[in-house]
């Protein structure tokens, strides 16, 4: 039996590889991008469309779903995949980032954190263990260990703090979820996060934590909060260097065309974002040129479609034309065929990541992926 | 060469009849009901959806058209088929009825309506000659000739000067039209529309002043303005018994679904109404046993789909109780779903309307339709 990860190709010239993972729901093809399902649903989309468009696995929020509908209900229904009608696999988050980007100020102690909800107030705890149990009940098939994330910029002493208590919140993160699952070779993957901030001794300390505790794969977390891109970049580098070779690594809400690019270079397997999604209802389209921004006056009378050869449903289908006419009414339509658009752009983005890296062509495909976007600056 | 519109079958136990009528983009089977796409959208919908649902015309605003993107830019864009993407025929009102109740105060002169746009304040002035100019430049199929539509209640006095304009403007509708198509055998067809308020003397006067300028197809305009339903189908009735049984008829703006079984049964070709899409967007959903208003409780934990034997994508793929976490949530896939199901059940009924009709049992099945519903509430 091959292992649930396993490398088929690593580039020569950087951390870059291609791989496959198992999940309970089907093995996927690494690098790989996932959507975001907030509220199970990726916002705008039926499974049929992300399934169509090439998507391989989604991510889902466990802070929402535990708020609404309720993680005990979806259970009960039949869990997750079957209540969202999406058949591949899911991996949920832990709930940590949410707590502190949307949910009423938090009290954190060694327990827990406590929170008030987004949408009625109510007061709310989670604990590694609520978080587990939260996403087990989901039936996610990539589980994420109950972390802390910090904002940037935070000083060295909270840092350190923080990722001790994220730490030991990772080890009862793994005690509860192998009372669940040790036997099952066929059950969800638990993950561990890196934090540490912006220091790299502390992201290594982190790091080195968690692989004593053991995890099926390794996230990078706490990157993509406020700092500059090239401390991210760095930073990143840093953590992934020292994470094993044989389990998949996870750069988590990270980002944009250029991240994915730059975190395939430095050994990131699994990314996720809403901006694709997010930037589709907000008319900004993605292309191997640069973004157009269809509301802008330049697309009134053009014929063309987003993209010259993009093959997506919208390019097949429609003109800026009429993509910005939708935009401008505030029309479904404009942001569902923004949202193929934009998915097909990130998923085709990593399957020619993918195709580069197993022929030793990633390097020349970096150079030309920012070649591109230049001569575009360079037209205007 | 059969004429553009042909009944196929009459009832013998009402005025209902099946048929099929010639447009330049296709053939469709009478009676039908068309969807409303408003800015150049069903809303929510992509013209496949529409297709596979077995929708077969839609109807789209002229006033909304004109104001944005303009008829014009539509035009030039290759009309309005190729601008959204829908190769069946389109159905285009006159643009009266949204300047009545959308636009500013207008001024009404025999010329014609000044108004102020809904959506930035400018002014406007549409005459019957304006009207058609704007359908023909988006590429209608069928062209409703220009016609002002009163509210309800309406003084006589009021209603009696009121149609004899609407003559007079059908009058130089068609005048304007036949400059344009009088040679084109495979060019849109002009509809005349009766008005005449709740005056019975009235309607039939509107009635033959049209039919002697002649129309390729006659429309009742002016109902369900806030009339009691009863009064609305006596009206109608009056009016379809005067109107030549080889031209299409059409009520325009008209409704719920047992308007349509009523408006068959009186002899009417055409429909269109919001209803099914608008109340989708709110939750409603319309099922042979009545409505399922999604947001309740008791859906909560529902695992059926909206009805039981019901074929829609989005019956056979999701569930009450995930349909309902959508809603809750304001999720665009929630809005999605709830269109399909109800544009299906809209298509379905006039299907299964025609169907009866073709074997003679149309009166069992206006019975049938009544007592599903009546069944249903005495469950509760």
């Amino acid at each position: 039996m091959r292992p649930l990860f396993s490398v088929l190709h690593s580039d020569p010239a950087s951390r870059a590889r291609v791989g496959l993972l198992d999940t309970p729901h089907g093995t996927i093809e690494t690098p790989i991008f996932c959507p975001v399902g907030t509220a199970a649903t990726v916002k705008a989309m039926t499974p049929v469309e992300l399934s169509e468009i090439g998507v391989q696995m989604l991510l889902c929020n466990s802070y929402h779903l535990y708020l609404r509908p309720g993680h005990e209900l979806i259970r009960r229904l039949g869990g997750l995949h079957r209540f969202m009608g999406w058949a591949g696999p899911i991996l949920t988050d832990s709930g940590g980032f949410q707590i502190r980007s949307l949910a009423g100020l938090c009290r954190v102690t060694d327990e827990g954190v406590s929170f008030r909800s987004h949408i009625d107030g109510s007061l709310h705890q989670f604990t590694p263990e609520r978080s587990i149990e939260v996403q087990v009940a989901l039936g996610s098939d990539i589980i994420m260990a109950f972390d802390e994330c910090l904002p940037y910029p935070c000083e060295r002493e909270a840092t350190e703090a923080s990722l001790e208590r994220t730490t030991r919140w990772a080890r009862r993160s793994k005690e509860v979820f192998e009372k669940g699952f040790t036997q099952d070779p066929k059950g969800p993957l638990l993950f561990g996060i890196v934090q540490g901030g912006f220091y790299k001794d502390l992201r290594r300390q982190s790091a080195e934590e968690l692989m004593e505790v053991g995890f099926g794969g390794y996230a990078v977390g706490g990157l993509s909060v406020g700092e500059p891109p090239e401390l991210m970049l760095e930073t990143l580098g840093g953590v992934t260097e020292l994470l094993p070779a044989d389990r998949p690594r996870y750069l988590m809400g990270v980002g944009r065309p250029e991240d994915l690019v730059e975190g395939v270079y430095r050994g990131i397997d699994l990314f996720d974002c809403v901006m694709p999604t997010r930037h589709a209802r907000t008319g900004e389209l993605f292309t191997r040129f640069g973004s157009v921004i269809i509301k802008q006056a330049r697309y009134q009378e053009d014929n063309r479609p987003i993209e010259s050869d993009c093959q997506c449903f919208s390019c097949r289908n429609f003109t800026r034309a009429y993509l910005r006419h939708l935009f401008l009414g505030h029309e479904i339509l404009g942001i569902r065929l923004n949202t193929i658009h934009n998915l097909h752009y990130y998923v085709e983005l990593m399957r020619d990541i993918r195709r580069s890296v197993s022929v030793d062509r990633f390097t020349a495909f970096r150079e030309r992926f920012y070649a591109m976007r230049r001569e575009t600056q360079e037209c205007g």
